[in-house]
């Protein structure tokens, strides 16, 4: 295993306390299962350093049986289940924003997401061995071992996408355990979701009757309308981010790439949540006309990403190179950063545009 | 029960054979749940007038028993369902896509669009009760009475759909019995799919291998890239429309109105297929500044319409007034009609705009 330095040499750093980074976008596009040492990381906090022996996890609250489980328990107790999913920031794209106005927090290209085989147990099943009740309004509440300005890390999820067969208590990454700065031990994987709903470090889950009242979860990661400012935000009325909207982004070429003229091959990814991606446009004029993409599904995996290709026939000249993406229910992408345009900068979804210069 | 023409006389007719009609849109937001008579009308070949005393459904194809039903064997046999759904058009809000070029079809303004309480059993109990089997890749077919072109109408949705809690095969509407025009006795309601799978005035349903071949199904509600014509548009191509899109519509005021200066109330609907509505975006100045609406939502009825209204503070001139919702998901709508645009006008879902005058 590489070191954690040598990683993060291999990453655009966006802050080192927190630990944020995300992989440059070619590299990104090289592998549809992204290798965990080019996973982008999001850290809201330290990067705790566990040690799996003593590791334990309590599952509490509104259950009829408490656990106190190991790692070999968690492991041997429940079936290894393995789910293909995209796990992507709130705030993935947010430097496209930042072309409007200016939004707080790390200001992300595209590649603040990423595709795994995610291995370990469905987090259904242990809430079941906790003998979980079927009660609609519950919530599930997850706290985590690092440190967040005082506190621990917390969130929660409401309890019927908890007992969906997606969500799982995550030790595996692409067959490998977890790295330190993933989560190792054990974290949870809720596809679809943003992915602050997926703590790393975990060390409890509590099922209750109201969300967890954790700053994180309580004051941050909500969508606010255009209007609402860091002055006049109030967090019990933004909206609280969980699935994902429809995105994509341009991967290949990069942004201010020189090009020759004529046909080159244009590359990147798509997401759709819990609904298929059924169709890429590609533009090389900016959104005047496009060319549909040759999109690339993994089978049986939908909560994970679509990549695509196409090939632009390029004059000499500067363009822009624009995609948007469409879902299974006939939505599209709005096209300018403006139209989702919010303070914190999150669910930045308008058309993806790269300037590059054809010689 | 009113006749038939009188309620013609009520709405906006697009065409009389086969008939084609919806109201005006300030009558459709008067009521949360739409009166059959004001409800809107989309036929493909003749309305068929049909004696419930001889009518039967046939139900076979991959099913362990075949069935012959009555309708009264269908009310007796399975339980009465209610389901409180939004149903609409592929086509709904297609004017506003001739904005931009030519497309085929009626030229539905927004109210090709309606909620009701459906109620009849559901379509998944039926197939149990003809022993169907559980393999996912099956397509369940229906076949109508009325006549299109020469054949019967028919279509399919997937068997997935089919048995969801919420697919019914309903023989009323708002408590009463389905009006002629609306498929007495009795029809598909799919709630969040495009009306085109709702087929009235059943009479068969097979399940099969593969979807219908019947050409609605086949060729025609396809979504199509907009450089698609009607000369190379390939039906095995597009996508088929099943899940209909994020969409909203100023209701009131009406195109062109005359208001006065100073408040005024802007009242409409949004939809947003399986997603909820979370939030509803309205603009006075064409969508440079917005202001937020306050949400109508049916308590429990996810597959049903929000009603939204706001109140504008208008100054002397001419306005552009515009709408744009948001999904639980995040997303939201395009700006331009530009932006969805096809051929044959499907899935118009940019921002919905209304000029008034201000005195």
């Amino acid at each position: 295993m590489s070191s954690l330095s040598e990683r993060k040499a291999r990453l655009i750093v966006h802050g080192d306390q927190p630990y944020n980074a995300e992989p440059p976008l070619g590299r990104l596009r090289d592998a549809y299962r992204t290798p965990a040492r080019d996973f982008y990381v999001r850290s809201h906090g330290d990067l705790p350093k566990i040690d799996p022996d003593t590791w334990r996890l309590i599952v509490d609250g509104a259950v009829g049986t408490a656990l106190d489980l190991t790692l070999h328990g968690l492991r041997t107790r429940f079936p290894a289940v393995t789910v293909t999913a995209t796990m992507q920031c709130a705030g993935n794209r947010r430097a496209d924003m930042r072309a409007v106005a200016p939004v707080s927090g790390d200001p992300w290209d595209g590649g603040a997401i990423g595709t795994a085989d995610w291995t370990g147990v469905r987090l259904g099943d242990v809430l079941r061995g906790a003998g979980i009740g079927t009660d609609a309004g519950l919530h599930v509440a997850f706290e985590s071992h690092d440190t967040v300005e005082g506190h621990p890390y917390g969130v929660s999820i409401p309890l019927a996408k908890a007992m969906a067969p997606e969500t799982l208590l995550a030790y595996a990454m692409n067959g490998e355990a977890l790295l330190p700065e993933h989560g190792f031990p054990v974290r949870v994987v809720v596809p679809g979701f943003a992915g602050v709903r997926s703590p790393k470090w975990l060390r409890r889950i509590t099922v209750q009757a109201h969300p967890s009242d954790n700053p994180i979860q309580a004051g941050d990661y909500k969508l606010y309308p255009a209007d609402v400012t860091a002055e006049t935000a109030d967090p019990t009325r933004g909206h609280t981010i969980e699935a994902m909207p429809l995105n994509a982004a341009i991967c290949e070429p990069a942004r201010g790439a020189a090009l020759r003229a004529g046909p080159n091959a244009v590359r990147g990814y798509a997401v759709a949540g819990d609904r298929a991606v059924i169709r890429v446009d590609v533009s090389g004029d900016g959104g005047r006309r496009w060319a549909q993409a040759a999109l690339e599904h993994a089978p049986e995996a939908p909560f994970a990403w679509t990549f695509w290709t196409a090939e632009l026939d390029l004059p000499p000249g500067e363009h822009e190179i624009a995609v948007r993406a469409w879902d299974s229910a006939g939505q599209t992408q709005p096209a300018r950063p403006d139209d989702t345009w919010n303070h914190k900068g999150y669910l930045c979804t308008c058309w993806h545009r790269v300037r590059v210069t054809v010689a």
